[in-house]
């Protein structure tokens, strides 16, 4: 299932409405196919993987992140029959699809076709891989990540409005990875007409996948926080900034990861990283955060904290 | 040397004007005599040790953290001179002594007495350890800690100047544990007057501990940041705020060490830790300050960076 969620990451940001799912088949000890949704939602995972198995799919295992889909679209066949006519022997699934069409009915195909059905393993680390989709099912939103770039002592600009660079090019590099696996990038008007931000990807072989530039805007399309729930084709959103874009996001309660990138300088004086995000005393700060990853980034430390 | 090294630390902040020294002495492969410099500067760490070991001191080898002093002073008599009274057969010694009345002549008479002598071992560690000795002695002024406890944001306070608590009990703890290895702590005129801190030690059987308290005032004694240069007996300084006084000892290139507890939260608006501490560029913010250690605190983080 490893194996498998990892094959998921390859497409998070380019698949919605779909969900990026992996999909390992394993046969006498080997691996005989490997899938993950392709960009845009098809082929499924599924389908991937039996395809590279071909016959080595008779009595094989699937290991797959999503339960396989039980519904025919007109956009393919469901996951769940195409598993039975190949032949495949059990099914291990690590969450249920939430989807109205499915959500269980691809496990009940499975095992009325007389398929042995293994369910929940690793659904914490499904959830987390597939963050995108399921907040777009259970909320009606993309899943919104918040990135930071400051100095230690929080600030993102000076006075002037200099901010070049506060982070450096390992951390930067690292920020325009995170843009790939996001369908949609989106800033504050000010930021936008400001900073004149590329918001592209600038990785070699990767320079393709700029994902969508939205602006926040009191003229625009997009004119308040929650007007992201209006956006089609994005499960994965992230703000960018600035200060007052981010604080209106945090304080509607739209921020579900925070991306910080924190530089070794001190800069006092300057433009602090947030705006009023509502909070009218300090006990109700607490408890909203947690630290789910750390790493360094040349001289600089990026912190990942998810909203709790 | 790395246990003599651990000695050093425990009287570190209380032996000021004199260097908190660690010593050990080894015989036939058994440490059999230990001592730190006291409370107050005397005894010397190798007078302690000597005294422990006694008879045993005949044909030990000495582990000092600093030279030993070469010079008899109205408070006792030179430690060169005790350890050939005792018949000590060798000296290992992690640093040499800067004060202009040993420099070298600790080692001189050591060698001159027929003692075999080693220098240099652990020497940038023994540093570290007694960075208070050598700052005053080097740059004429105590060695300065700034302590800012943030947000993630870097904020210290709500607008409303809420700032109970940012951190939790283990960060307090914590930062109390340092105050107790400081001979000084620091505050601004309206940190002083407005929280009203106690500024002590409350921790078990550390009570006794509270450094001394200075306050930062255009009325008072210290006026300015270098004024702290004036102060006898203070070779560890704790700046603890507010946002002003930190920014003018930053200013200032005051700071030799920065302990930075951060809680999980994100505050917005509020206070910033730091004033105008002087910063042009950006260019020039960059390459002051290494990551030197960190560590998890309850639900916070401090990161300790040294100034470079």
């Amino acid at each position: 299932m490893s194996a498998a969620l990892a094959l998921s990451e390859r497409t998070r940001g380019r698949t919605a409405p779909n969900p990026n799912v992996g999909c390992v088949l394993v046969k006498d000890g080997r691996v005989v196919g490997r899938g993950w949704t392709q960009p845009g939602g098809r082929p499924h995972a599924e389908a991937m993987a039996l395809a590279e198995a071909g016959e080595k799919s008779r009595g094989a295992t699937c290991y797959v992140t999503l339960e396989p889909c039980g519904h025919v679209s007109p956009r393919g066949p469901a996951c769940a029959e195409l598993l039975v006519a190949a032949g495949v022997a059990r099914v291990v699934i690590a969450l249920g699809d939430p989807d109205p069409r499915t959500n269980g009915q691809g496990v009940a195909k499975l095992r009325g076709a007389g398929l042995v059905v293994i369910e929940r393993v690793a659904e914490d680390a499904a959830r987390a891989a597939m963050a995108g989709f399921l907040t777009r099912q259970v909320r009606g939103r993309p899943f919104v990540t918040l990135k930071l770039a400051t100095s230690l002592d929080g600030r993102i600009a000076l006075p002037s409005g200099e901010s070049r660079w506060i982070t450096g090019p390992e951390a930067r590099a690292h920020a325009h990875l995170e843009r790939a696996r996001h369908e949609a990038i989106l800033v504050g008007r000010r930021t936008w007409e400001v900073d004149r931000p590329r918001l592209d990807v600038r990785l070699p072989s990767l320079e393709g996948r700029a994902p969508r530039r939205l602006v926040l805007s009191s003229t625009g399309d997009l004119t308040r926080p929650s007007d992201i729930a209006s956006l089609e084709g994005v499960d994965h959103l992230l703000v960018e900034g600035g200060a007052e874009t981010a604080a209106g996001f945090l304080r509607e309660g739209l921020v579900d990861r925070l991306l910080l990138y924190r530089a070794p300088i001190l800069i006092g004086s300057g433009k602090a990283a947030l705006g009023d995000i509502g909070l009218t005393d300090l006990p109700a700060a607490h408890g909203r955060w947690r630290l789910i990853d750390t790493r360094t980034l040349g001289s600089d430390r990026l912190e990942v904290y998810a909203s709790n």
